[in-house]
């Protein structure tokens, strides 16, 4: 009863407080150490406030328009000291849901999200269309005609809302998204066909993250899919998804120059299709070209001289060519690994060169301990996907560390002998600067682990040689030669060096002053290892506004191409419906 | 507590009888009037015992070797009179679900389906397989290479133990049931691509059954899904999910000839692909060629001097190219009408001439009260399609027109008008013959009704004319002449005459000798207009042992494709590994 009631009756002090606009009280829910994350309802913005002075900063400018009401807890729950609460609440535009956590009655952490706009709701479940038109009509256009127009009508001789650079998970869901809320929307992409971003990779590889942490919006993978789903796997499943959600794409089409004209507020985008020029003129621009941006090939002295092959990871496909051949691999993350042995497997000879200390941590073990949300015991306990992301979202960046600290000493204990034999090998090993592991490094800096599905056992077992803490001096015509003179002789050269910021592609798309206006994408301004300061509290211009009207950012993996496409969704439906979205920048 | 306390009771009586083989304890628990469907369970065979005796001439036959046990209940229920019961169930060789009804304590209807295969079941969510190969293997084959081996070799250098004639809802499911055991399973259809069998049908069909009903196994329609689907989407959906499902097709492949081997046991199946012959040598042979069989053309005195065009409703595509055209539709069921308000949405004068009474009911009237199993009330209830599969397979055939019935009496009472203004028109009703509606329609002969979607109303209006009740004489060039000397003046005649019996198919390909000893497919012998008796029970030949060793027929609409797959794979699972399955036969 306690852990009911005291939510029940913090929302409903909330409540008189907020409608009160009484600082004195408001600042009184809340602990001294407190944080409010708000995904739209509030902000208009993805942000976390940090403290009470933040937090009634923005209640001071934000209240009179966002009128919040209907704050009605759903569930309650006590983890540690602190008693939780799920609830939903309305706004004069929208509904949203929100988690709350108390502790000694005050407020430590709340979420707000908006979750649609009142008078646009997707049409779902009872909603749903009919889909047969009944009765008799002269002249009836069937779905196949609509689809027809479509296909022939959109980014010809009408212009979609909304333009997405970039077919992967993170444009089709968004797209998805989109078309439920019947926004037109148009899909460019470079290659031929939905899924080839993902059938082109390397020919080992499988999704890192778990079947549960990957669903797709609307269409979760049936129960009988594999918990680590094979690369081209994944390619026919999103070329599946793109028909089941028909989607408008345009494939085989590269995205040459895109510019916004402030007097208009529509962009002007050239692309080439079939050896054809056409120029769109969407309201929005979404670049959905993955978290990373161009290919980082590093320049080495004697590169031109190297009569080996040489190409980055991005480019290379298969190790069944390199059997019997000795093989270089610059850089020790995920990539580096996978393919490291993959030439192993084809009878190649291996070695790594590690530029600096690399986040290891087994798969299994990230499976027993790491998701817990994503599991399939949480689906046995009713958590599907959407609640899920929920659950993550509630947690702000800066404490997240606390929650993820224990897990990451709880792996590290079970796996110590592991961890003992790989370091003794020479291989740098991290757990994050302040130990706080892979869920925090993906944040910060999108790299720098590998997530151990075998390979690691192979460095220990000395069958891929690592060579880690010396600089590359130069080439040579058949080799890799290190500052210390070691002379590592190479067939071939894999750079499994990463990639450059997600900016790079609007530097290279719209322009040098629009990406530098932007800013940087993606890192928390942790000020840890590349990801310099200051705290941002946020994934930087992901999925929210950004310093260029109308341009948007789409990345990351599946998860959060699931769960922040509905954001990103529901601010561009906002802007095509008029709806006033004020956008709330915390200084 | 009684309804929980009464069937918990009767399962400990029934094991204990069944243990202790006590006929008159046993009997003692069924009602003199008492029904037993069973699905495999007990009888390899899908059957309704009716009666104390055929019972207990079952059981005393099959005990032996089902050694039923572990009877459990699972959750009780009241309805009307009887109290209502889910249980689980063990056999020797599998785990089933059933579902009981008592009246004053002793049983009414029961019903026991085989779920699935000890030691073969399928490995979905919990035991779901792990996709990648963890670990590093020299020589590794990934998911890729597995799928184009299947697609290079299957029906050319190795054998599929299951061969499926017709790539349609019925045969798409029931492979992907096969996939799922382990069953090496080819696909062969006549049509270039997955879906093509909606595609090529008139512009305007829609599923007449609303989506709740329509769920494909493993993959349910995304909550975002029109409720009556468009036949190209339709053709679209089943494309995809041939390809989530990794289905082996061959499409453009036409089926010639299949013998059945005695002395080797396996088919000997002749087929035609890409101009070349195929001969494939399968141990089992499903015809899931669509539970209509070969079109009904009528013999028309005159046809051959018809100068207009004539054609089957099957070939019948879009009514734009009969605009201002005078048309005459023969029949008067789904396909009649719906092509006839396709005419006339596209401007031409068309009559229909009808031969029969027909069954209509208005879509509105099915949504509301049709199928409450099946509706967006039931998911909210909790029920989804496999649990609502299972509660309408719960009632046995012969006391279905008693559940039916109230719902017809309600629905002509809530359409009264309706009728009255159709049947003034001339139009020739009827609700079947025992007033049981559709639901009954349906299993007795397949056809014979309408699901009003608007065509009716036309009728009504006098927009679409009906001439009912007269024979058709003869064709002259440019009409029809009825036998009461009206003349039909016809541009275009369709052919809405439906069609052959589904072992028709078994004549044309394997020999007309096996389709007579395989005996009629579909219906229940209920002694009801082109439903000739004996009384059957079950639908004849469908999903279950033929009198042909290793043929089977799969057939339907999309609820029927979906559960009943389970069971014909359950079947061929079982064959495969050697699972004893003596067919009862009841006599």
């Amino acid at each position: 009863m306690h852990s009911d009631s005291q939510p029940a009756q913090w929302l409903a002090d909330f409540h008189d407080a907020l409608v009160a606009r009484d600082k004195g009280r408001l600042q009184g829910l809340f602990l001294e150490d407190c944080y409010w994350r708000d995904f739209l309802a509030f902000t208009w913005n993805i942000v976390t406030l940090e403290g009470r002075g933040p937090i009634w900063d923005m209640l001071s400018e934000r209240l009179d328009e966002v009128s919040p009401e209907k704050w009605r807890m759903e569930s309650a729950d006590i983890s540690g000291d602190a008693v939780g609460a799920w609830f939903s609440f309305e706004t004069a535009v929208g509904r949203g849901k929100g988690h709350l956590r108390l502790k000694d009655g005050r407020c430590w952490t709340l979420f707000t999200a908006l979750r649609e706009l009142k008078g646009h709701e997707e049409k779902r479940g009872p909603t749903r269309i009919a889909g047969a038109q009944h009765g008799v009509v002269k002249g009836r256009r069937v779905w196949l005609d609509g689809r027809n127009d479509d296909k022939a009508e959109l980014g010809v001789s009408r212009q979609p809302y909304c333009l997405i650079v970039g077919g992967g998970q993170s444009g089709l869901a968004l797209a998805a998204r989109l078309k439920q809320l019947g926004v037109s929307t148009l899909i460019v992409d470079a290659l031929p066909r939905p899924g080839d971003g993902w059938r082109r990779r390397y020919r080992s590889l499988c999704l890192h993250d778990p079947v549960w942490y990957d669903h797709m919006p609307y269409l979760p993978f049936p129960d009988n899919w594999p918990i680590y789903t094979p690369k081209d796997k994944m390619g026919d499943w999103l070329e599946a998804y793109a028909s089941i959600m028909e989607l408008d794409i345009w494939n085989a089409t590269r995205c040459t120059h895109a510019a916004f004209d402030d007097a208009s507020k529509r962009w002007t985008v050239e692309v080439e299709r079939d050896g054809q020029t056409f120029t769109l003129q969407p309201a929005q621009l979404v670049l959905a070209t993955g978290m990373a941006g161009v290919a980082n090939r590093p320049v080495l002295k004697g590169q031109d001289r190297f009569r080996g092959i040489q190409h980055h990871s991005s480019e290379h496909k298969d190790g069944a060519a390199y059997a019997g051949k000795t093989c270089v691999i610059i850089g020790a993350n995920n990539s580096a690994h996978d393919i490291a042995a993959d030439l192993w497997e084809n009878g190649a000879s291996v070695t790594m060169i590690q530029r600096s200390p690399t986040l290891v941590v087994k798969s299994s073990a990230l499976q027993r301990y790491g998701r817990p949300l994503y599991s399939e015991a949480a689906v046995a306990a009713g958590i599907d996907s959407d609640r899920a992301d929920l659950i993550a979202a509630s947690i702000p960046y800066r404490i997240l560390p606390q929650f993820a600290k224990p897990t990451v000493a709880r792996i590290r204990q079970d796996d110590a002998d592991f961890y003992a034999q790989l370091g003794a090998t020479g291989f740098m090993l991290t757990f994050g600067e302040d130990e706080s592991g892979i869920g925090l490094m993906y944040p910060r800096r999108g790299a720098g682990y590998y997530i151990d599905v075998g390979a690691s056992q192979l460095i220990i077992d000395g069958q891929i040689a690592v060579k880690s803490g010396v600089e590359i001096d130069h080439l040579t015509e058949n080799a890799v030669v290190m500052a210390d003179g070691t002379t590592l002789p190479a067939d071939l050269i894999v750079y499994a060096t990463g990639y450059g910021p997600m900016n790079d592609w609007a530097a290279q798309l719209i322009s040098p002053a629009v990406a530098e206006q932007v800013g940087p994408c993606w890192g928390l301004g942790s000020d840890t290892a590349k990801d310099p300061g200051p705290w941002e509290g946020e994934l930087r211009n992901m999925w929210k506004p950004t310093r260029q009207e109308a341009l948007w950012f789409q990345g990351g993996n599946l998860q959060q191409a699931r769960h922040f496409s509905l954001y990103t969704a529901l601010q561009i439906k906002a802007r095509m419906e008029g709806v006033p979205t004020p956008v709330y920048h915390a200084t």
